[in-house]
């Protein structure tokens, strides 16, 4: 599709809108998360050699269109709301305009890298609300659908208020906590599973949290109680139930700490954990100070992706709509407007060229201009702006739109001028708007 | 975990397993993939001047600790059933023997790379069933789970029998076949839906595929013929259908097509597929020739994740294992044993030190020795062959393991060596073996 644009020298400035379509039916509201990746994408968009090689030996690409590829760079505008943002259906996660090849040309990509981080961030939002003030740990590495999925997986979750991830390579990119703990093969080397405990406890005294589940779970506790005694820890100490009923784990594990005066030792549950598993034992009074969770967390397990578009919206200046059998879109570059009080009930979709109306902000900003970024932050601030944003977001979450279990989803109403708009440019089309 | 095996000398050879403990309920099987690239992974392992620097400043490990990191390299074994195969629950997709320091370092990674490969194989395999000798087209790289991911992806779906990728970096990674298309964006900045075929067809005539439904789908289908007619184009083409009841559209279709005499341009239908509606759609006989798969397969929606764990069963020359409720592992380096004659039925589990009975033929075989590769072949080659396997395997999976609701799993017996040596060492724990 560049190489025909290219061609026939369609490179006027095009308008790309990423929306999605309907929430999954498990999901009230979407925590937006991707963009600082977008922007790094965006800039060192390019090229190389070797690309240009493959491009014309095997896919047969013709010299004038390989010229133009040959040093292209991303040149254009994007403007998208904050990291951390509560957003739904509809509304833009981001909007592009640049010359049309270039527009094409990172679509895939961009869908690729805002689908996946903002499912995640919405599905890590759930636990944090199944949670309360509970710690959240990502425990979800192994098992995220690739490495690179594991890291922006962890920095996703912590925007959406994780406390700290067993990913120490995500840690180190991202400037979030790392916090470990022992795996069963550690407990498993040694004779016997209290000389494990020693050996760890010595080892880091300042945060140690045992592993006691290996073989018989109140043998472990009492091991653990008999290690914290001898090194008399102050640092914190936790221990760790990973399997078997963690509720009734828990009761008898609180009960054998308090009675042996341990009653600042934490307990850390994990084993198969989600938003639902986490409500279910928290409604449940289970003792349970932090929860570990991994796989269904780092690849939303009920929902693994979201009905993402990126779509043409205008063309060299003129508005364009789709028309496909319930895939209609909308035209023109747009805005959302946002009750300035933080109310999430009463967005409104609009154009962007549309002043906003009294009492609402503007949601989308510029983050980058002619291709280079708008006031770039480092990797950790940017994790900490986003992660607060969405923490002051969430308290405006109605109550029927953060039910786990069939949530109302947050509906954006259109502007007056949006729906004239579609209704001239669909009566252009031959047919009519609605 | 590392650092206290460091500190203390426990640095022995230790065999882990990974295997995935139980199938998702919609798998009767599993494809393995993955294994190429742990070997890559381990070739590459280890930590430069940044990661070293970052456990000393902020992790805050000690420098007996960062000697022993600093230069460390992957100098272990690796033994693996090859991708391609097909395997079950409790058969190893590898096991690996190194000094135990490193074969605990690289734990989450071979999790990840293992877990993720084979979750798509396993999927994309299901719509290979589906499909029959119709040609899939990868479809998925704008929602897998990480542009990373969009590549592997697209590698499982080639070895698991898609036909060709649209995923163009992909393609050029893995030697696969490259097929392109045109999004609606490329209709609509062209005054009229034929100029837009018109173009493409004139730049690329030997591999047109015009996407019909951006406004109306017969009418597009028209504006098709007219152009195969006037360009009298002789390569494969074929027109796109993404939305609306798939099965009309593409009856509908094929009769405008063979009504003008083009009876050799195929359909293509895309949109939200994945296996079941592959299946429906040729049980209702539309007449569709080849199934664009995106999202569904990229992101296994329907079992993101697999059971996976990498579990350590020998430490110092000692078979180990482990008793958590309902997470046993059994103990000691193990072998598959299979059928010479292929028959899937009859897998025997047995010991890695065990001689194959008669009639069978070990699955496993080394891979990796003292940290180098054994054999290593192209990225093109590996797929190559691994596709084979996949294909040849297939033939031999029964009926009931094959089917896409509720498949019989396969299952694979315990030997008796390996039966008595777990109850053996769960005697040595104290308790029963089963």
């Amino acid at each position: 599709m560049a190489g025909s644009y290219f061609r026939r020298g369609m490179t006027a400035p095009a308008t790309f809108s990423l929306f999605v379509r309907q929430l999954p039916p498990s999901r009230g509201f979407l925590v937006l998360a991707g963009i600082d990746e977008v922007c790094r994408f965006l800039d060192r968009f390019g090229f190389d050699e070797d690309d240009i090689a493959y491009l014309e030996h095997t896919m047969g690409l013709s010299p004038d269109v390989l010229d133009a590829l040959r040093g292209l760079r991303f040149t254009g505008d994007v403007w998208s709301a904050p990291e951390g943002s509560i957003v739904t259906a509809e509304e833009p996660l981001l909007e592009l305009t640049a010359p049309l090849p270039e527009a094409q040309l990172v679509e895939t990509a961009l869908l690729n890298l805002m689908t996946f981080q903002t499912t995640i961030a919405s599905k890590a939002v759930r636990c944090r609300l199944a949670a309360g003030d509970r710690d959240l740990v990502d425990f979800s590495f192994r098992r995220t659908q690739g490495l690179e999925s594991g890291l922006l997986a962890a920095r996703s979750a912590a925007i959406a208020g994780f406390n700290s991830t067993s990913n120490v390579a995500a840690a180190a990119q991202y400037d979030l906590r790392a916090t470990g703990t022992m795996a069963h093969s550690y407990i498993q080397v040694f004779p016997r599973e209290v000389d494990a405990f020693r050996s760890f406890a010595a080892d880091y005294p300042e945060r140690t949290t045992f592993l006691v589940d290996t073989y018989d779970t109140a043998d472990g506790v009492r091991s653990a109680i008999q290690v914290v005694r001898e090194l008399r820890q102050h640092g914190p100490v936790a221990i760790r139930l990973d399997s078997g009923d963690l509720g009734a784990q828990a009761r008898m594990s609180r009960k054998l700490l308090d009675d042996a005066g341990l009653t600042e030792v934490r307990i850390l549950a994990s084993g198969g954990l989600d938003e639902m598993e986490i409500e279910r034992l928290l409604a449940d009074e289970a003792p349970i100070d932090a929860f570990g969770v991994g796989t269904k967390m780092g690849v939303s397990a009920d929902a693994p992706y979201l009905d993402t578009v990126y779509k043409l919206v205008a063309y060299d200046g003129r508005p364009v709509m789709k028309l496909s059998t319930g895939k209609r879109t909308l035209p023109g570059p747009k805005q959302v407007f946002r009750r300035a009080d933080g109310d999430l009930t009463g967005d409104v979709l609009g154009l962007r060229e549309e002043p906003a109306p009294g009492g609402y902000r503007p949601l989308l900003g510029c983050v980058m201009r002619n291709g280079a970024r708008i006031a770039p932050v480092s990797p950790g601030d940017a994790v900490r702006a986003a992660r607060a944003r969405c923490a002051a977001g969430l308290a405006h979450v109605p109550r029927d739109s953060r039910r786990l279990v069939e949530p109302e989803p947050l509906v954006a109403s259109l502007s007056a001028p949006l729906s004239a708009l579609a209704a001239e440019v669909a009566q252009g089309l031959g047919v009519p708007a609605s």
